[in-house]
């Protein structure tokens, strides 16, 4: 599709992106590209969408849009417990902005190479900004679905839920951006961390899983849908960290953020109550924070303590308003 | 990334879409799809992005939308010698719009089972009309790459270039869209054929192999370039067909198409020519009518004859003009 100047900006600044990875036999610059398969794993293949002023706000620096474009299917990824190896990027832009494609290309790269992913082909193309990246990765154990969890499972979820959404809020204020005492909850915003290496090691611990990306209570809900089950939050579990307590001015505020706000990019999971040690176990490898936040039982539905939640108070974000 | 009214309309339209495979363990509904790659194959992966009033006209039917998205990408697959199995959608919509997502949905699917892929995942987002549709074929010969061409190869084009570049003007044109006497041409531009079965039949013959859409100069002069090779074209043997001559008005208007033309999503190849009976067998195998419209010498550049084409007179269109 893309024509001559469009093949100069691919080759002087998407070209050899990311890792170096001795199964790619061919890159960017043909038709396709040409990887050869692990023998005998599990292939995974996820892709999202970014789009200018619906998933990330128009001024953030391009170096974020690449770190974020990656981040969001790494942690796709990292939800079904496999290892990422290979993206195609399929960037859209309405002119050519060399300074931009340089800054969101050492975002991507960064990533990639932290992550050992090699950007491996794609397209580029006129129009209104938008990413969409395709991301493929294996897995020697079984893939971690949403249909798993059963009744008894207890509820887990990683990280700090609602200070990404608190972060974005932070980045919107010019009066609080630049503020050093929000600068940890606009870094949960800005450069959300895909958990991995505690995915992997939930490979044969957890029963099902999925990432907080439409906020904690809606992606439970799809856990609970997805496994027929009924999700039940504790609320004494639920504690929002202290500098999401501070920004939202009351811990109502924080914990409406906790249960709705989306962009964690944390790692919602169900795992039988009999492997509550090695969830710990497997956090502590991975070196990331999990909490139990309720359990499964049968039936069907989120649950905050004895209160049904219907997907109005569930959604964080939906694009589509109904 | 995506809402709850999003999954509705994945669920509903894009679940299942083409053809049943028996590799693919998880489909459209997880944070990422399931899959096994046969032992022994290369993998080809590609990724293309379709934006409205760029890639298609704005009035172009949902269904032929659907229908294009998967095709340029087949495309790409075919210009390798691989055979596709699975695509992933990033479909972004200014609004939500059942009746265009189920005829979208309808003429991808015609095409995906018709081409033996699954549709495994992907994403629905808010915004400007914009598809991104990654594909993964496999092949057991050797994939058809762009740098193999070698001096004193031939170079052949499959089908009728220029045709799709006279099939937009016609459905632009509200005098000639419904004549009869326009048909084919409209249906040229309308309905690529992605060339599956001579990309196929073409692996161990051809030496470099590309997918027409920038235009045929254009193209060629990827492979040239690539293959480090003088593409040297026949005048002679280009002749436009009967019909883009009639709607041209001349040979020589005619020509300009055949030439720069872009959107045919014929494969433009070079073989040696010890090769050229395996050449003819293989198009009569595919049922796809090639011709040898010129050869490569040792230099570099593209040539009409004698004349040299700069990158102005090869490229029949660029998103970013220089």
């Amino acid at each position: 599709m893309a024509g001559c100047s469009e093949f100069a900006l691919i080759d002087d600044y998407l070209s050899g992106l990311g890792a170096r990875r001795e199964d790619v036999s061919l890159g960017v610059g043909d038709d396709a590209a040409v990887v050869r398969a692990p023998a005998g794993s599990q292939q995974v293949m996820a892709l999202d969408t970014l789009v200018e002023g619906v998933h990330f706000p128009a001024d953030l620096p391009a170096q974020w849009v690449g770190y974020r474009s990656l981040a969001v299917n790494l942690s796709d990824i990292a939800a079904m417990g496999a290892q990422p190896c290979w993206a195609l990027l399929g960037l859209t832009l309405p002119e050519v902005n060399e300074a931009w494609v340089s800054e969101f290309a050492r975002g991507l790269d960064r990533l990639a190479r932290d992550s050992n992913v090699a950007l491996i082909g794609g397209d580029v193309t006129r129009g209104p900004l938008t990413i969409s990246l395709q991301i493929t990765g294996f897995t020697s154990t079984e893939p971690l679905r949403r249909d798993g969890a059963l009744p008894g499972d207890r509820l887990w979820v990683s990280g700090r839920p609602g200070e990404a959404a608190a972060g974005l809020a932070v980045w919107q204020s010019a009066a609080a951006r630049d503020q050093a005492s929000w600068q940890g909850l606009k870094e949960a915003f800005i450069r959300p961390r895909p958990r991995l290496s505690l995915g992997e090691a939930l490979g044969g611990v957890a029963s099902a899983a999925i990432d907080v990306s439409d906020g904690l209570l809606a992606d439970a809900g799809h856990i609970a849908e997805r496994s027929g089950v009924k999700m039940i939050f504790d609320p004494d579990r639920c504690q929002p960290s202290v500098r999401l307590q501070r920004w939202a001015g009351s811990r109502d505020a924080a914990l409406a953020l906790f249960r709705a706000g989306g962009d964690d990019y944390e790692l919602c999971f169900t795992a039988p109550a009999a492997a509550d040690r090695a969830v710990v176990a497997a956090a502590r490898e991975a070196r990331v924070p999990v909490r139990c936040v309720g359990h499964a039982e049968a039936g069907e539905g989120v649950f905050w303590g004895e209160l049904r939640c219907d997907k109005n108070t569930t959604v964080g974000y939906t694009h589509f308003p109904p």
